[in-house]
């Protein structure tokens, strides 16, 4: 009988809305006009953000009938650029009926998106004990900061963003919110002491690109990471790489409807998991992990066979490691987390037990909201009491530091 | 017990490599010197092809040592255009330890990669009774072709590619080579004429780019191919996608090693199963089927969930049919095949025994010859006889109307 009530569920993937005082509280009074600030703004002509929100409201776009006529909506602006979309995809409690319709205004949203407290109400509806949020404003990983023209505003967002987690948010149930961190990523330098910064702190882990490339960022097989994952090693802070953070989402056809790419998203994490496993990333760090965030589990036997496989035929006339079996590495070094995946449950001894993770994706669409234990022990009804205790719980609590306060 | 000696092993994504006559044979005299056909050339400083044999070659170059002085090479000319690596990847026969350099000569390749009665005896000693062949220089989906400035030679030159495969390849031995065709891409009304003149000749398969898009075509949302597949449709001839067919490589990072990109290529065919099973052409030909060749197996149950439940809960407000579930869709039109892929016959019927068959890939690097029958027994010792025969010649069969002749 797995689930049993002792024990916990712990999401290890959740979102957070930012509520509009982020950064007015935080920033200094001569950043505070060209700083992170909800506005009203009329959207029925206008779409500002050019990143993957963009790309996601445009797809979603596609089939519905045009924007009516003058429309009122919150939208952040930062330094003069309009991010629309406060509430992407955080349609928590609608039907799918519903869905393709964003929040554009806060009172659309459930307030757990935005209000720690409430946001503890709807987990213990929801049956959930601890969470993990990611940001929504500055994107997964924080890339939206890379934008900022005055990188003086731009370090002090990030470190607010942070703060706001920490002290704000986390604060709120500290033994029920995991704080992550994001980083000032046009310096890893800066990146570095921000992870230290954010360690004494308390935080747990930190939001990391799946590919840095896209970006404009140098990539894994550069040096130029060194002190970030130096950091991250040194603080036992994993580096939680969600799919899309890379600002790459896979499209197939000017004319795909956005399912295409929802179904598609976790080729990111195939990616981000093929690009680790053959770079040097976990030779220089051998104790850094890395967990591939809202990427899914079901698609881990087939690969780490594949890559298994390539390394054992080619590696020989290419620079890459001699020594270690790629699927070692990963046992050691990368976790996955799943939603709905039967097929990964199901494959759960080929991944390696240790190295699952469940999420619940609050208040996105992927969410089971309020009924995700119910629908987890469903999912998790063939798995013995130790192996479904390890992935619903225990195995976030070791990899995030994370223990059980009573 | 597995593979018994009634068993026959039908691979149905082997390679050739066109021998130099191919064109010279065949074009008109006013065509000879601008149609494809084999010159000498130093290679120490050039490489002339821009589509991804260059994609692979760049990158199948880092961590090797720089190239040479002066090496005569044989390479195609088509327009005057170069075209190197007349056997790109063809290392059947080689240990993993000298893959990596490409054959450049002819004589440095098994006489089986372009002569087919040395194909033949290379197939007897690997078990194989079947096979089924891409082309090399034109490309999986003779694409090359697409590059042709003059149009009416490019016609002529994939005519003579499948007059080619059908009149001295195939006829060579008709109960064993399964000729199939490429298609003058660039116009769909002469696609389907090529296809029903080449049916009348026996021809039962046609190679299909994976994805149209990236070619600088319609996608597959489009009417634009109805022509290509109605005639598919009636010919009963499936269309196979090759990985790779695209032009789009998987790529992660400019300093990635080639293992990256050799171990990832298995998700275009992911990104080709989902952008079909979420577009219109299922709806217009039932009865039209798809292969997708080299794309491996393992992958399919985890794919086959995520689409079923994104459909689930997005196909209400977007262009996607809101009747029939995506992996009844898939089991009835889409097929995989596998060379390796423990992971995909243990899920074999989370895929559906009647979706999966062998595959060799003779010359390439992921062939096993000359011990793929072997191989394929360990690969299937757990399988039941009946869904073995089904899996490595059965399927085949009748996919692509190949009945036994004996």
């Amino acid at each position: 009988m797995p689930l049993q009530d002792h024990m916990h569920l712990i999401s290890v993937d959740d979102h957070l809305i930012e509520p509009p005082n982020v950064w007015t509280d935080r920033l200094p009074r001569k950043f505070q006009e060209q700083g992170p600030r909800i506005v009203e703004m009329d959207m029925s002509q206008n779409s500002g953000d050019e990143g993957l929100s963009a790309l996601l409201l445009e797809t979603a776009r596609q089939g519905k009938a045009a924007p009516a006529a003058p429309k009122l909506a919150e939208v952040w602006t930062y330094e003069g650029r309009i991010y629309p979309n406060i509430g992407l995809n955080a349609v928590a409690g609608k039907k799918p009926q519903e869905y393709g319709m964003d929040p554009t205004r806060y009172s659309d949203m459930l307030p757990g998106c935005y209000d720690p407290v409430a946001r503890l109400a709807d987990m213990d509806l929801d049956g959930v004990e601890a969470t993990m949020s990611f940001p929504s404003f500055p994107r997964f990983a924080g890339t939206v900061f890379l934008e900022g023209k005055d990188k003086e505003l731009a370090l002090l967002s990030v470190k607010a963003w942070n703060d706001f987690h920490l002290d704000e948010w986390a604060a709120a149930a500290p033994d029920r919110f995991i704080p992550q961190i994001i980083l000032p990523l046009w310096d890893p330098q800066e990146s570095a002491k921000e992870i230290y910064r954010c360690a004494a702190k308390g935080a747990r882990a930190i939001s990391f690109p799946e590919n840095t490339v896209g970006l404009g960022l140098p990539s894994f097989y550069t040096d130029h990471w060194d002190p970030v994952f130096r950091a991250a090693e040194e603080t036992k802070m994993p580096l939680n790489m969600h799919f899309g953070s890379s600002g790459k989402a896979p499209m197939t056809s000017p004319e795909a409807p956005m399912a295409v790419m929802i179904a598609l998203f976790g080729t990111n994490s195939m990616y981000a998991t093929t690009d680790l496993l053959f770079s040097p990333v976990f030779y220089k760090f051998p104790d850094l992990k890395v967990a591939m965030s809202e990427g899914g589990i079901g698609w881990m036997p087939y690969l780490l066979e594949r890559i298994d496989l390539t390394w054992e035929k080619h590696r020989w006339y290419q620079n890459v490691n001699k020594e270690i079996r790629p699927s070692d590495i990963f046992r050691k070094n990368i976790f996955g987390c799943f939603i709905d995946d039967f097929e990964g449950v199901a494959r759960r001894h080929q991944i390696g037990i240790e190295n699952i993770m469940w999420e619940g994706d609050y208040p996105h669409s992927d969410s089971n909201w309020p009924n995700s234990r119910q629908y987890t022990e469903k999912l998790l009804q063939e798995v013995p009491d130790a192996e479904a205790h390890q992935i619903v719980e225990l195995n976030a609590r070791r990899l995030y530091n994370f223990p059980r306060a009573n």
